[in-house]
């Protein structure tokens, strides 16, 4: 149970997390922070948050738990702002998509108090973002994979955690580069793999006709292009050289794979091929959890 | 009113033609043809079909319409083996997703019933296969597209289209070449990059556990990926010229991305993304109809 929770940055994923918490009992009050306030205005009235405030370093006086659910590339600043305010007592993580970066941020803004943060990120999502955005069962049966340093605190660990498990996730820990690794891979670079296909297509002689032509396995393998262009740019950057190996060599295979059709070699198509299909036939669930 | 139809390659695209003419009451008798007996056996268990055979040429002897489902590396054969058994009546069409090499096929086993001919596309489907996947409603608001030859016949292709439009499709006309090109950018080349995605993650140095990370946006960016391996291996070698230069676009313009990573242009990045986003936003419509 947490006492008083901060959210600061009350979008889908810290918006999310709040609904499914008070939904589960395990926490009393709820203080959203962010920049825009519509979108606190919005958080408040869905009963997401209790109070509001733009100023993150106040907000965060009296917090147990302060959960940073800003894009990767504001972290930093986040850290820096509420470094001084923080309570000795209190818990701060965070939810981003690359945790090289925002742990070495961690690490010098917060100082003496960076034993305290834990960093982690829930692999869940949607294309859409914002308060409205945000619902309940987000987190449920997802993993959220924490990055624990050795000097990072075994009870905020534990806090961290308990939280997590009681919006119905799955937690892992490890470590920070595998972290980066395996999502450059799994997430990042389909990211830029999609937004490049569209833009391609924007700028295809026939025009945006091309688009007549496009069935359900199009729509599906560009709705990650409908993703925030912001919050991607920070993700690529702040996992740049994770993503750097994996986009090349990605571009290697591909450029195998177009040499092999180049010169009609079906039995190399036909490997490639069988290879994805039965992979992805054995490791991908076929369940849709969030609406499109 | 088809008064006997013949569909050669009982399969998602076939028996679901089949099974919305039955509902719309726009035809009599439905042959099928098949090599596998068990599919067809399922396809009249299912009331797809009346009556089935192994025989193309045997079960094209009193059709009205004859559909080759079959997939476009073995339509060639096809055409060859109904040729003389053809009825000069007939009106003959396909379903391949590459129309060039069809009609090349076409052309040359069908001699001076090519004009009874009527090369089609209809722009839909999902990544399963076989008559146990047909279903009733698969064209319902998708495109049709025929690409008729100089010398097809006018009444020919009116049957047809009145064919696809009869079960609830959108049919357009459009020269072969333009068909091509744009199911290479929108269909053959993201089958071809999801295909490759999946098959590097197979091979990733950390084994298949980096399955554990995919969350919704990998599933839907992958699910392409489960279509049958031989299908897709004949479509890109059938439509190979189309895919090839759309895929060399789409690579160069990979590579100009992963350069602006490299130099940490987020202007650039953040222009491909907005482009892609805008685009897909403004084209896309975001309903889903084929389950998965």
């Amino acid at each position: 149970m947490i006492k008083r929770l901060t959210v600061i940055g009350v979008g889908l994923i810290g918006g999310s997390l709040a609904l499914a918490l008070r939904r589960a009992g395990e926490v009393g009050h709820v203080t959203g922070v962010g920049r825009s306030l519509a979108n606190l205005e919005l958080a408040e009235q869905r009963g997401i948050i209790d109070a509001y405030t733009t100023n993150a370093a106040e907000a965060v006086t009296q917090a147990d738990m302060v959960v940073i659910a800003v894009s990767v590339g504001a972290s930093g600043e986040i850290f820096n702002t509420v470094r001084s305010a923080l309570p000795a007592s209190a818990v701060i993580t965070d939810v981003g998509s690359a945790k090289g970066s925002v742990v070495a941020a961690a690490r010098t803004a917060l100082g003496d108090r960076f034993p305290r943060f834990v960093a982690g990120h829930p692999i869940a999502g949607t294309e859409h973002s914002g308060a409205g955005a945000a619902f309940v069962d987000l987190y449920v049966d997802h993993k959220v994979v924490l990055t624990p340093e050795p000097d990072t605190d075994q009870d905020a660990l534990a806090q961290v955690g308990a939280m997590w498990t009681a919006v119905g996730a799955d937690v892992i820990s490890m470590p920070v580069d595998a972290h980066d690794r395996a999502l450059a891979a799994t997430s990042h670079l389909p990211h830029l793999l999609a937004f490049n296909l569209v833009d391609m297509l924007a700028q295809h002689e026939d025009g945006e006709s091309i688009f007549d032509f496009a069935a359900g396995g199009f729509r599906d393998f560009t709705r990650i292009a409908s993703s925030s262009p912001q919050m991607w740019t920070e993700i690529a950057l702040a996992n740049r050289d994770a993503v750097l190996a994996s986009g090349r060599d990605y571009a290697e295979r591909f450029e195998a794979l177009l040499l092999a059709l180049e010169r009609g070699d079906s039995e190399a198509l036909l490997a490639i091929f069988e290879s994805a299909r039965h992979t992805r036939n054995r490791n991908i669930v076929q369940v849709r959890k969030d609406g499109e």
